[in-house]
């Protein structure tokens, strides 16, 4: 088994009305900054997965995305991986035990 | 003005308690899902910010992540830079307008 880490972003879907975006639009003339725009807030999930290799690992995070982490109907999700440090010194690991 | 769009990803520091990680592990059972762990749930803003210059348009995101989207003492920030297909647009516009 290999570790791998994952980043799961849940962002708001176009169209789809983001209270919390216009909520920090609204914050913004009370800190002096100008010129932002089109601000969407959405959720980031990491996580590690330990799988027999990167695409179980990845099928294990997209399965997740989409039963318990995302709301098909209002948001989009896109997963990302990430650096890979534990998962190369359980390689090493699984090698030495062969 | 160029429009250049980011992300900022805010994640609970180490050590910090996360019952939406804990949450979403205490979930997975119900799912069927096994060997994930170390979930950590935090926040994702993306953002277009309209800047003379790219280093004048991350120093905007840097103030604002800071300042309004993270809790310096429980959560820290990274800033990403997202595709520029807006920000070539705008570029094209203001090199013909020039």
């Amino acid at each position: 088994m290999t570790s791998y880490r994952y980043a799961i972003n849940v962002t708001p879907k176009p169209g789809i009305l983001d209270p919390q975006g216009r909520a920090v639009e609204g914050s913004l003339g009370h800190l002096g900054i100008e010129g932002v725009s089109a601000v969407r807030v959405g959720r980031r999930v990491e996580l590690t997965v330990d799988a027999s290799d990167q695409v179980a690992a990845r099928a294990v995070v997209e399965h997740l995305a989409a039963e318990l982490l995302s709301n098909p109907l209002i948001e989009a999700f896109e997963v990302e991986q990430l650096g890979e440090a534990s998962s190369t010194v359980s390689a090493v690991g699984t090698a030495a035990e062969a």
